[in-house]
């Protein structure tokens, strides 16, 4: 049966996709894996029926025996003219299992559809890519956590619309980070928790287990067909379904739903990490940076890279997974077909991204003193709602904030201090005591709840 | 204040959107709605601080009261000044509250930001137009419930990549449309329930609220920004967040999810009935049809037709939303502003075919006479699966699925009943009795599980 | 005829679109808009019909009077029964028409199908709306192209990665996004100038035209229906299609394309505005900031942030547009209906991004001495490229390179000079006389072909 | 060099995807051709430098020869350090040309960045996989226009909103879809014959490649940049860019649109052909249909089934590309790195979607028997338009419709033919003689300009 021709080029070995290239959740995913995984459902369906008594004890061992002799270029390769692989997985595996035993040929895939199969090793390969996410979303979250506490009270800049606006702590932007990163481990473990066996035959119905059963001369029950179900469920370790799912894609969406969050949370990491180690901003550096073909002197956030890479491909990959949830009768011609790789690609970059994100957290170096240093950039600037809610009760508060645009504006175009612009504003001057003066610029006194924040939410578990 | 040009033209009243057009989801989110919403934070907020003892016991009435000043086009046309419809609102309601108590004037929005206010009034409109849209799936639910009871046993073609494969039952068609039904009212259900108010000032510190009661001599406390957020989220009626949620935009991704899920569970519906109403098919019609403007005969199934219009836009804006979790700094410069049209159509999209899909199970019309008649056109193909697990303890699996196989073409090319094909393959004669194989043959008798998996998918309750 | 309810609330008048809020692109793809398109297209199909002696001279004339009867907020309502708004139109403009000629009535929509009305009026809406997107474009570039000849020479730092790579010019940066700007025109005026008119009655075969010209004694011949189509585009002012288009979706699909093209090349100015303008690197300011709900001091880059959250929606949009054209049969049912908000929503949002670069471009404050401050930042990092390529002759390639990078490295960590730091590597000293090792550290002189690439760019027109 | 584990599972071989699994384009786009092409690059930028005395003539013969030494699973594992292959592709280049040529190592990526060289190489890749997929959508639209040649006359029910509406041909129907495959393939090829060459070094201004030829002793010469960048791109075989485009993606956002068109022109021929091909239609079936793993009689239309699952995922394919364009600083982190395999993916399933079209079209059954019956379906129903028209000058239009309208649905529901259910309409009795309204009734006679439409369109040449 191997036939595969090795002057072929191996199409794909991770050289487009750095991110995912070697990771196990990559190798978990890969075609190996997946072959594997049909193998394990078309076991599990054989060892069910013998647990009715619908097949012979011994005929799944010589199922996985017979497994050794498959080809997966071969299989892929012939996938093409039934539209989906496991028409040749069977026709070869029927084959090495009648070569070693002709009786028990006749349980290989007995009763099942493609579906049931193909459905059942992608639910199994994303159970364990996703344990390999999962783990490295508790790495991210602990090593967060750690970066929270030991930040807890270091002052940066909080900037909205790419602007200085008033201080917050890194600690506080590290607890949010976490906060997503614990969010996203919630929405993939229930997910995997709930991902479903597939068996429903042809048309969903478990007509061909039941006719199989009745020509073998068992008695005619439905309630076989359900016995089957769950026993087939509990062989593969995924959960039991209400009804078969050929076209109630309910577990393919959530797998959407979860990786989509997922790669959106590492992402907002990502984004901040690209910001803050700007080369004028330089709060942050990756531990160990990545370099660079032409310069000498580079050291790039690579892995922030290729996690922001991620985030801008995965909505549009569950975007065509939810897309196939409109899939039209007991098996859609095309929107099945359209899952495959974008699911097996948003397992494999998320899988990835964690792995990236779990590396970046752990060695991120935080630079206090450069914070400081921008906290000082504006002049003050930066502190000027504080000001205005200490003026307010003083001027009002329209005079307290227009007096201070007008200070602000002259501390930037002159470059001075705010504390020196505001000598100019005669409605303001004398009004606070310096020492309070003083206080009030000080961008430590003005950090607001950002601690107790800090706090409560580092309570939170995985 | 009201300055707008009447002679504008209104930009969108839905006459092209005719499944939102005129729906109370639209109406719900509508700009209308959303400015009572905004205004409902500031109120909520400005009685959170009075709760607290930061701001005089009436200033939200008067702030309540000033709304009805508010002119929503003319804030909208200078939002674009500041990139936001909150700058607008805000100097125009401070201006109105002055004009009525000039002491109230100074807690408008005192210590809030922008998205503080835009935030909590798009998770408020969330609420109310899920409210409708989860409504309208419990009715829809209820009515795939009644159709699955009463067309339990009614057989029909189970289809596969467009051809007949095996017999089903509509019941369980009409279970399974209602179980995917359940599976997004559980989850529109449960990100209802977790959306949260937003408070955090500028940067999320909550550092102003701070300022101002220490301003105001309130002794300095964090845990009082703490009370704040929880009165503020309590007077809102919304959840109260962890932390505040400016570029942490978990609510804004699980909205997104559940909304792309419902579209997609819908428009599996609606890609069903599609089908399953075309001409030549016929074994569905919606009840009330729609005209053609050019042709007297049609009966257009037009429900099912907005609704899969609906399933081919919700996944790309969800697409939008989940791309837009990867927001740098404290507020993003694009990532959150692309948020809320996206949000909005999706909420009203989902919101008009929830309401299209309970008109369209309500009234569908089941042609079980079509159904039979359908079953009937293959001259018996459709259970030649039946026949294969008969035959295959006789002749063995592979001579027998051959020999179908065989039979089944000259079936179709002779335009022959499969039992006279049947006759014609040698190794199948007399294997079977006369009357077994009329039993066979009918697909009444290859129904399988189906009955039975109605009756538990119909255990489930929303 | 007009029943509009007064009470219910306009739905979207721009509160969440500050992008597209009150634009000649969003008055020109409005509601009103919409509706005047739909009744030129009626008109242009009763006067190409006079035109070929099958209407009567002025039946045309009485429809566009009639017009003004319609109530487009009541037909956008009942557009829902029949799943388009053309529905009612034809219903209400043949009754005012009526109500003036009961003659003229008979020649309304006559043969006509709705999509011919309603496509056609989407491609008149659409020239509208990309005239002045096209315009805007225009402007856009001539500011680029004297921001490119005006800061020619004006070295700043080349970024990648985010960090400091080797200088590159602000004349090459304002050219480069010129070039993408023309690119975006061409193809915006490329696809404008081919949008067809749709003309094919009911499936496409034209005849009813056919069919009602025979009824009135015309002699038969399909030539007739071509002359129609002519005569139809002509007096539409669109292009003649090759075939009717309903489902060959050619038109929308390159509009989709275009937006989404243009969507993109003004993403790009804005992020690098974005970048540029952050406090830290100063070096761009939009010319006039949006300030902010809470902060007296800010100055947003708010037209940069609108055109940024624009490029993260277009995209999305053209998928559904791009995903439309899998159009089954002669009208689907769902993919056409998914296409005109989405292309609606495209063209507002690309408008207004348009309009929003045309300002910031014209008034995009420059500031070269942020650039050359940044350009120190590094200590000379930024021109180790330059010092590899003159030192590789003298000690090797792999030697000057590892070396630059031990001196780049202590120049980092102990905030050393490149020069400084080049003093301690024993293998490079002395190698290069003083000055000319200055004139490598100088970063004017490491700006390779950036004038010559902005002079070829420059005469690139529009 | 060569040090991958070979018990590393190779990662993808086609297993998911078998619409292009073992495609010509599949090779032409995998790892092992996407290396040659970085070498392809390489090797002209040294050739380019030679050209211009830049370089000795026999380096580059050295690096192409080198290039044998080159382990491209090793490559991809170690691309994750820097985030792209080419610092490890020259890394190892280099060495391996030192191992031959010390001399020659200098001249290796000399002045170049990785991105100019990824970039180019992906052009390379781009221009072969296009062209086989330009073939294979020339072969499909000759296969088209035989078929339309072929059957322009032979009437089929127009259908809209899966409802008969009015006759049609299968002629226009196959004309049509040439059309939109023309228009493909006029996409693609222009498309293809602009692909750029990438050069730029560093940050776009070819410095290091000036500088190193300032260091060799040339004259310093802003012209000697671009004559460089002439000689490269003619080296490569691809067109010479304006400008370096690093982060002015033009030429990846082209590919975007011409790929999505082209998967939506395939995928609009493939919805028609499973429209066509159900059971109960069965107009069209593919000339050699897939099978099942189930069920012995199955004849999928699996081609069609392939095509409409690229449909589904090109299109987000595209909106992942568009929205990189979006690409900050003189190299993007995050934006560029998304482009690569979403890229790859796209060209791959639109090549693999067009050689399945080829085959598709080519082998395509047409059945007019079939298209005949379904004509007779509804009894008449699809020719109340033309009895309408003709109806129309007797009765007057309104009159005409409702009666037709009423006489469709008695028609429909007691299952009577048209002329019958007319009998009972006593307004329109007697009104034409019955030969006359015989011919009205005929299908045959209510094509419309179809035929003349074909024959124009068939004019069109790719």
């Amino acid at each position: 049966m191997p036939s595969t021709d090795p002057a072929l080029p191996p199409d794909d070995l991770g050289l487009l996709t750095p991110v995912t290239a070697g990771s196990p959740v990559t190798a978990a995913t890969g075609d190996a894996a997946l072959l594997a995984a049909m193998v394990r459902a078309e076991t599990a369906l054989t060892r069910a029926q013998a647990d009715l008594g619908l097949a012979p004890a011994g005929a799944a061992d010589v199922l996985a025996a017979a497994a050794g002799d498959l080809d997966v270029r071969d299989i892929a390769l012939r996938a093409r003219a039934g539209g989906n692989p496991v028409i040749p997985l069977v026709a070869d595996l029927t084959a090495a299992v009648a070569a070693r035993s002709p009786g028990a040929a006749a349980h290989v895939h007995r009763g099942a559809t493609s579906q049931d199969i193909l459905d059942t090793a992608l639910m199994l390969v994303a159970v364990d890519a996703l344990g390999a996410t999962i783990t490295d979303l508790g790495r991210t979250a602990a090593a967060l956590a750690a970066l929270a506490e030991r930040h807890r009270d270091i002052a940066m800049p909080g900037r909205t619309l790419t602007q200085h606006a008033v201080p917050t702590t890194f600690g506080l932007k590290a607890a949010g980070w976490r906060s997503l990163v614990l969010d996203a481990h919630r929405r993939l473990a229930g997910t995997r928790a709930t991902l479903p066996a597939q068996l429903g035959g042809a048309a969903g119905t478990l007509a061909a287990f039941l006719a199989h059963a009745e020509a073998d001369g068992a008695p005619r029950e439905p309630g076989l067909a359900l016995r089957l179900l769950a026993a087939y469920a509990r062989r593969t370790g995924l959960a039991e379904p209400l009804l078969p799912w050929h076209t109630l894609r309910t577990p393919v969406a959530d797998l959407a739903a979860a990786l989509a969050f997922t790669a959106g949370a590492l992402g907002k990491i990502a984004a901040d990490v690209l910001t803050l180690s700007r080369t004028e901003i330089g709060e942050l550096t990756e531990g160990d940076g990545g370099g660079s073909s032409a310069m000498p002197h580079k050291s790039n956030p690579v892995r922030a890279t290729l996690i922001a890479g991620t985030a801008r491909q995965v909505p549009a990959l569950a975007a065509i997974l939810f897309g196939a949830m409109a899939a039209e009768d007991e098996r859609p011609a095309g929107a099945w077909h359209a899952e495959w790789q974008p699911l097996r690609d948003a397992l494999r970059l998320v899988g990835g991204a964690a792995h990236a994100a779990a590396e970046l957290t752990e060695n991120l170096q935080v630079h206090p003193h450069r914070m400081a240093d921008n906290l000082d950039l504006t002049g003050g600037l930066v502190v000027t709602e504080h000001l205005a809610a200490a003026l307010a009760p003083l001027v009002g508060r329209t005079e307290a904030k227009q007096a201070l645009a007008r200070a602000a504006r002259r501390a930037a175009t002159e470059m001075l201090d705010l504390d020196e612009a505001l000598d100019a504003e005669p409605a303001l001057t004398g009004l606070l005591p310096e020492r309070r003066l003083r206080e009030l610029i000080d961008p430590a006194n003005y950090l607001g709840a950002a601690a107790a924040l800090v706090d409560r939410a580092l309570k939170e578990h995985p």
